[in-house]
Order: structure tokens, then C-alpha cells, then sequence
């Protein structure tokens, strides 16, 4: 058990009632010793709901402080993207003393968002013989504890070998879409252990593994079922959507269009406005095959595309648009990041989403707050610099007077040295 | 306002305290009114962390109950993953009546999940005159409440112009990730708001948007940053990680190996096992580049990983795997879902993630569980049959008699006739 020498944590309060329009998470705090990506999502997620979450950095700043994409002053974009509206504490975790506040200030918060195992002291045995309702959700590579990373995760879960149009050639996801889900699932594993100890007075230990993350994602889609049950494996079949008629198309100025056709309506809709509706009939004869059925618009995508293909190629995307705008056919213009940036659709300004950011080191950007919409709003808060709420939580969360704080940064126990190198 | 022929709901009791060793959820009654991937996989996560998760769907079966993968015998794949856990009821929402009785069910229960807005009395402000702390969690494609899908998400949001090795062809990935994230945003949506009721009795609505998911996504992990305010775009790397050091790599038996080198540990680890400690030492020095930092082993990749290139194309996959397996670099072999059926490496079998479960219509295979690990276990059930549950619910949450439900039956407000088409 661990000790600060700071006084014991005094009694926990109880949950406050949350004001009237208040955000939904005011009055909860988690503390998040975490790095990379779905962990700090998890605690980005839930401090945008209002929580007040406040990241653990080691002395020097976390291993994920200088990662790319960085601005040319240095600072990292991805770092400033994830650590939004949070606080931030420096710590030198290698020191008793250290992980002692850590766990004071666990112990006085009452919930923890982790990834790592590294220090027994803050592990959740010990921090429930403290504080027994603890709430501590915990990511992991596998379910057996071993390690691994969103990208060893995708090769080892079958995506990358169905993705893209060349045989044999697998094709990693740019986007780390384990990491994202993991740091989702972490978020909803937190609050619906927090629901149990409202309710209960109880509180857990919750686990999420990266690889459980993908495998249960590719069983609830189908995919492990239809490995083990069916005769045909998935096949690669490029831009075509599986198992409906989706596509893209490239107009005569070169664009690019992804376009969706998800029911009977849609399909009679793009018939007609390609003017192919009486060829498709006769093809759709000669086939012995029913449009009218999504699974049969799939299994003869390639000369139904053909014939679309052909008037998209004729076609500017000016024109097209205009034809496909006056249906309810689903499309998207393909876009780049650069093309966001330049904002000619005015894309970004156009979205409450997205609110004018000061982030110290960075300047001024459109960045965005959560994508759950609430009646309260909650406009995104600079990423926190290292250390700046040392100071501030051990003083408010955990009492330690001016003299205490002085004795632990003479100490190096606080704050440190600057990094020399780069992190681990 | 709606009313049903049944009597007006009794007052809803308060939450009851969850029994010691319980599910987290446990007691929290949650109606789903949705399609497709995004919500279904809401009500399929709480489903699994302990919630009583009952999916309306119109008369004949949801619109997406026929979607592929299919098993041989025509039962969908796809729907039977997302829908797991679930309990189902099947009303004529065409009939003021039928809403009348869904109207009922969700005042009873007090918490939705919807991802239409088709019927006004169903939407929020109707509900709520009747439940005040109705807590409604609605998905829309974009934020002004326009249509969209995964794909058309994909093409307006950039990943796929970054995605594959292919310069010009973007890349869709297969996996619908925006659609999984939205899910899970609606959950950590359904349980922040619970959380605030619970403690202040409020409701509330809140809304997610699918292309909103992908825009907070891109924002949270530094693109939109990089566009807007660095002068090279971000370009495309193929199955490099963007970044660090990581790449795929071709065995002499034709195997193919992802790699993640993370820290400077990784990185010695790697120079050690292939032999290149020195000739990567000269080329460190040849270039004025420093190999201990994340930054410069990215910019440096392409000399880089084709000494490591050399290294893998002399080793069988066996070997390559013994060497890697003695470091703590971080790597998995490529798999295609076959791979994961065929199951060599028992690695179904070996997760506990994973349990044998007999769905009717499809027959007894492997399918998971919930990734959120929690000490009470909750394996999977089987996805309910059309109206499988009306009866059940209707008699036991709003108290219809067996001659009520006979009416409704008879008058087809419940149940009805088989589809004679595809849904929609």
C-alpha cells in the first residue's frame, strides 16, 4: 500500500447533483495514466461529456508528447488532438513517492483509465484495498495481457487482406480504427461501471484487450461467422461495397464520386437519371436475375457499374452532382485533408462541430469538440502543456499546502529535469 | 400524443440497486429503433454489458434482415452478429396504433436508441411530454440531419486518398469504422445522460452524426490539424505506419509479417536480431540522422526497412518468428478470416472472448462476446427471430392481456403478414 506524505485522502464526497444544463459527466473525475491513442481517446471522450480528467505524465512529459504529425514549431498536433480539455499532471513515476501522490489522487478521484501494468502500487488489487468502489478499466494488446499495437492488430484480424483491388497485396487501414474502438469501448465500460456503483455502491476492474476489440468487431459484422459457415471466403472487391451496390465513379473532369444504393428507391432513382432504366430491364432478363433484391444488384455489380460508368465518364461532376442531388441516392464527392483545409465548401466553418482552437505552440485551428451533441455545449479546450496542473489538483484534489509542493519540486518528485531524449 | 388501446403506462419504478455480482447494466431497459450498422451495435454493446435491449422492428422484419453475409440457408449473418442479446418485437409502424403501443413501450423503459425520424410521434419532443426524463439517443448521417453511409463518410471525410500504396486510387476500407465508432459514441452517449438523470432526474436528447464520428475522429488524431496548418499534406505510405518505424515484410516461404517498432528498445532489438547494427551505424552517420529518435526512423523508412527487406526474404516465416519472438518488437503475421475459421493456431478457441453458440436458422459456431471484460460473464445468446419477443414484452412491460394481444394480432398491429419483398 502506498503512502504519500501528503495527509491520507480525506473521505470521498458524494456524487454531486449535476446543475441544470449542465453537461452530462459534471461532478465525475478520472484520472488517465495513459499514452498513445485509444486510452487518451477514452479520456478525451468522456472530458468532453463534462468529466474532469486529468492525465499522468511521467517527469519530462509522456511518451507520446513529440509524435507525428507535428507543427513546425515542434509541438504535436496528434498530441494537442487527443489531450483536449483535459488537465495534466508531471509525476516522476519511478519514485515511490511519486506513485504514492498517484494513488492518493486515484484513490481521491475514484476512477481510472489505464494502459499500463508497469507499477504494482498502481495496479487495481492495491487501489481497491484503498479505495474499495474504485472504477478501473484497463486496455490491453490481447486478451492474454501480451502486447500489440492497432496496426499488428489489423494484420492479425484479416481486414487488410479483403481491402483494396490487388490480389495478394494486403492493405493496411490508415486509420487506427482498433485504437478508436478500444478507446470507445473503454469510455463505455467506464460509465457503465460507473452506473453499477451509483446503483450499488460497488465498484470493478474492466478489462479491454485490442485484439477482442477487432475479433468481436468482425463477429458482430459477420465476418468469423461467415468464415466458419460458409464455403465462400470473402472476396476483395475494391470500392464495391459488399453485399449492396456501392461504387465509385470518375467523371469526365476527373473527379471522383462514391456512390451508395441501399433500397428500391434508389436504384429505380439512379435508373432513370443515367437513362439506363430500359437496358437494365433487358439485361436483368437476358441474367434471369431480380434488381429488385439488394443481393442480386451485388452479384451482378460489375456490368451494372459498367453502364453507370459510362455516364459518369461523360459527364462533368458539376453535371453529375446536379443529376444525383435531385434523388435520395447516398454519394460523396472523394475529398483530401488539404481539400478540408482549404475549405472551399466551407466544410468546416459550416459545422458546429468544429470551433476556433488558440492551442499554445500551434497557433489558431478548427478543431473539433465531441461529436455527441448535447443541449449543453462544450467547445474544445486547449491540450494541457506538461505539468501545467501539477500545482492545482495536489493543492485542490489532494490538500498539499505551498511548502509541501515546494519540498516535492525540490525533490524532483514533481515536474523534473527537461527530457533529454526522446521518450522511452 | 400517443396512447395505445392499452391503459396508460403504470409509473415507471426507479432503477432497481443491481444484485452483488451482477452485470453493470443490470436493470436499465433500453428500446432500439434502428438499422443497419451503427445503432444495432449500440444496443448490441449494452445488451452485453447486462441491459434489457428490446429492437422494434416494423411488420415482416427490419430492413436489414436479409443483408449479407448470408448462411446457405438464407439467414443473415450480419444480422444475427449485431443482434445478439437482444429481445425483439415486431409491430405495424405504419398504424397509429402499432406507434401508439411502441410510444407506450419507450415511456416504459425511459431510454431509446433511434436512427429514424420518419415518425413524429415517436420523436423526442413527443416522447418526452410523456416521460419528462426520456433519455434519447438519435444517429443522423450528417449534422444538419442530411443522409449518409459509411462509404459516402469514407470519400467525404480523406482516409481513403491516403490509404494503399496506389497513388490517384482511393481506397475504401472494408471495415465500416465510422459506423462501429458511431455506435459506440451512441453508447457512451446513453450512459452519460443515464448518468445525469440518475443524479439530477433530467433527460435529455442527444444526437450523433455519422460523418461528424469521422471529422472528430480525423480532428482528435492531428489530420485536420496537419491541413489546415502544415505545408505538406499528408501523403500516402502504404503499409508503412505514418509516423515510426513499422512495414510489412515478405518471408522466403511467401508469408508476410507486420512489424512496430516503438521505442528505442524496439529498435535495438531489431538492428540486433537482423545483423545491422553496424551498417545501420555507418548509414546514421552518412545521412546526419539520429535512429533513437521515432522522427528520424520515419524519415529515413525506405533505406531502412530494405535492409530489413533482405532479412526476412532469406528467413522461412518459422524462423523470422522465433527471432522476433525473443525481442519485445511488436509484430503478427498476416491472417485472412479463413485463417481464423481454420483455426490451426486454436486462436478462437484459445480466447475466452469467444464461445460456441447455437443461433436457429444458421446452426452452432464461434461468437463473441463482449471486449469490455467485466468479472460477471455475459456470453453471447442467439439474435431473437422476427417477433419473437412481442407477446412477451408487450404482457410483461406494458401489462397487455392475452385477449388484447389476441386484437392486435388479429387486426395486424403486431406480428403480420411474411414480407413478400426486400425490406424498404
Amino acid at each position: 500500500m502506498t503512502a504519500s506524505q501528503g495527509a491520507r485522502p480525506a473521505p470521498v464526497p458524494p456524487s454531486p447533483a449535476p446543475q441544470p444544463g449542465s453537461l452530462p459527466l459534471a461532478g465525475l473525475k478520472i484520472v488517465e495514466l495513459s499514452s498513445y491513442v485509444a486510452s487518451p481517446l477514452a479520456g478525451l471522450t468522456l472530458a468532453q461529456l463534462g468529466a474532469d480528467v486529468i492525465r499522468v505524465e511521467p517527469s519530462g512529459g509522456a511518451a507520446d508528447r513529440t509524435r507525428l504529425p507535428v507543427h513546425p514549431s515542434g509541438t504535436s498536433l496528434y498530441w494537442a488532438g487527443l489531450n483536449r480539455n483535459k488537465r495534466a499532471i508531471e509525476v516522476d513515476l519511478t519514485s515511490a513517492e511519486g506513485r504514492g501522490l498517484v494513488s492518493d489522487l486515484i484513490v481521491r478521484a475514484g476512477t481510472l483509465i489505464s494502459n499500463t501494468e508497469r507499477h504494482r502500487d498502481l495496479s487495481y488489487p492495491e487501489l481497491s484495498a484503498r479505495r474499495p468502489d474504485l472504477v478501473h478499466v484497463q486496455l490491453t494488446g490481447r486478451h492474454n495481457g501480451d502486447t500489440a499495437v492497432d496496426y499488428t492488430v489489423q494484420a492479425a484480424t484479416g481486414f487488410p487482406m479483403v481491402t483494396g483491388a490487388h490480389p495478394a497485396d494486403p492493405v493496411n487501414h490508415v486509420l487506427p480504427a482498433w485504437d478508436v474502438a478500444a478507446g470507445l469501448y473503454l469510455a463505455t465500460a467506464l460509465l457503465a461501471a460507473d452506473r453499477h456503483r451509483l446503483l450499488s455502491g460497488a465498484g470493478q476492474y474492466l478489462r479491454v484487450a485490442l485484439e477482442d476489440v477487432a475479433l468481436a468487431t468482425a463477429g458482430s459484422l459477420g465476418f468469423l461467422a461467415e468464415a466458419q459457415l460458409t464455403e465462400i471466403p470473402r472476396q476483395r472487391c475494391g470500392n464495391y461495397v459488399h453485399g449492396t451496390f456501392g461504387r465509385d465513379f470518375v467523371t469526365a473532369d476527373g473527379h471522383r464520386l462514391m456512390l451508395v444504393v441501399l433500397t428500391r428507391r434508389h436504384w429505380r432513382d439512379l435508373l432513370s437519371i443515367t437513362g439506363v432504366t430500359e437496358t437494365v430491364a433487358a439485361l436483368e432478363k437476358e441474367l434471369n436475375a431480380d434488381f429488385a433484391q439488394e443481393s442480386e444488384r451485388f452479384r451482378h455489380r460489375v456490368p451494372l457499374a459498367e453502364m453507370f460508368a459510362a455516364w459518369f465518364r461523360e459527364r462533368t461532376v458539376d453535371e453529375a452532382e446536379a443529376a444525383l442531388g435531385s434523388t435520395r441516392i447516398l454519394w460523396s464527392r472523394y475529398r483530401t485533408f488539404g481539400d478540408w483545409a482549404q475549405d472551399d465548401a466551407r466544410l468546416l466553418r459550416d459545422n458546429p462541430l468544429l470551433v476556433e482552437l488558440h492551442q499554445p505552440g500551434i497557433g489558431t485551428y478548427l478543431a473539433p469538440g465531441s461529436p455527441i451533441v448535447t443541449a449543453a455545449r462544450n467547445p474544445p479546450r486547449p491540450a494541457p502543456g506538461i505539468g501545467e496542473h501539477t500545482e492545482e489538483v495536489l493543492r485542490d484534489e489532494l490538500g498539499l499546502s505551498a511548502q509541501e509542493l515546494r519540498k516535492l519540486r525540490d525533490a524532483r518528485v514533481l515536474g523534473g529535469p527537461p527530457r533529454a531524449e526522446t521518450p522511452r
